[in-house]
């Protein structure tokens, strides 16, 4: 670690995929290496710092306090680089590191070089390793009532089952938030069928991981915590079987009959 | 190339990013270069190819053809890798595979050893280059009405901005499709506020890459051909300067103000 602060220094946003090495980019792993200080959420920075790394761990939800850490640490000249779990930009720190910038709250912030860089998000793992329950028009929320009202999530989730979207839940369920799915699960009975197909994806790429296939009918929301990705089919979603495993798809087309429905 | 043919060879989905070896997972550059032969779309094998893969390229909107033409290989023992561009699961081959595979055309494909892997999509590559666009909930849709009737796409484009979704549109526009870019931001400007963010970016990682920040009421289709991601923020997208070039933003929070809107 090198303690020259050049006038401007770097502030690389990236994610390290959903898990494991094998799924970060090369452009991430290279962004990494070169960067003298990381930060993030804890448990991220250790999947991948190095010793020559100056870490700064926070803890989860304190996102803007992190972001604004972040672009004083780059502002001394540091190249620091902003640690997410899957893509920075899917309810991670991309936009968190957007916020603080776009406010302008330290003029030293404004040589530094920013540079947004994709990866693998949760959502993508989990369809990968099921199927392809994503394989047709889709929509992606965050069940998390903290930044949002709770009755804006039940309008978003009526209105995705209305377009007959497949979806994609994040922060599906804490102990903190112990009734947000089965509610969320309520709402799609309203308009879904009953064996619209529904997947509990747990820590996929990790050593425990578990898939769980069920229906909107039986769905049990207990069954799930803040380490799953929750995936429901569009109305044309199918099961299958092959390889002795069960795998789901929502179909690349949609036929005219159902369009006005 | 080895001829070996051992009985279940092995189906590998896997997608090589929207550009570049760097936006490649280290796991599907492992696929790739265990598998005896390449199958997709030419461009994207051009990308890949070593000398002891065994090529079969086709052209675009084969999907189903490519799909068994793969599972046939592979049941013949071969290592097989079906490569798309992006993320085999967003608007590429792994729903394919999977219908095929559903339908057990051939009982000789039950021994294959089917594997999907997850990649990068360009709807990832396009957000960071440009912020943070789909930092909050958020749809994904192809506006190509060859798989599904365009009073669908017009549905779902209805609903999905009334519930304020930031938005990524693929396969926006054409020399077939001329139209239907002009006629979903119609749709749009019936819903959304004239200054809606909106972001044509087009061949993101690619040589010719060009991001185009306009608004719903400004923006203008002829700009956009099939290499473009279309990027709608939300109701609240913000965009700022930093660095001498423009960013934009969906913020994380939704105030309670909006919910009942």
């Amino acid at each position: 670690m090198s303690a020259t602060a050049c006038s401007g220094g770097i502030l690389s946003v990236v994610g390290t995929g959903p898990a494991g090495a094998a799924w970060m980019s090369p452009e991430t792993a290279a962004l990494i290496d070169e960067a003298t200080d990381l930060v993030g959420y804890g448990p991220y920075l250790d999947r991948v710092a190095k010793p020559h790394h100056c870490c700064h761990p926070s803890d989860n939800r304190v996102e803007l306090v992190r972001a604004a850490q972040a672009l004083d640490l780059a502002a001394e000249g540091r190249h620091v680089a902003v640690v997410s779990g899957g893509d920075p930009g899917i309810f991670a720190m991309a936009a968190a590191i957007c916020e603080v910038l776009a406010n302008k709250a330290s003029p030293a912030w404004q040589d530094v070089k920013l540079g947004i860089y994709p990866g693998i998000s949760a959502l993508q793992a989990a369809a990968a390793r099921t199927g392809a329950p994503l394989g047709h028009d889709f929509c992606v929320m965050s069940l998390s009532d903290v930044l949002k009202p709770w009755s804006v999530i039940r309008k978003r989730i009526t209105l995705a089952a209305q377009a007959d979207f497949a979806m994609a839940f994040y922060n599906p369920r804490s102990s903190h938030r112990p009734w947000q799915l089965g509610e969320a699960l309520e709402v799609l009975r309203t308009v879904q069928a009953a064996e619209t197909s529904v997947i509990f994806a747990r820590a996929v790429g990790r050593a425990d991981e578990s898939l769980h296939f069920t229906t909107l009918a039986a769905a049990d929301p207990t069954l799930v915590d803040m380490q799953t990705l929750v995936l429901i089919g569009n109305s044309l979603a199918r099961n299958f079987e092959h390889g002795g495993r069960q795998w789901v798809y929502s179909p690349r087309d949609y036929p005219e009959q159902l369009a006005e429905t």
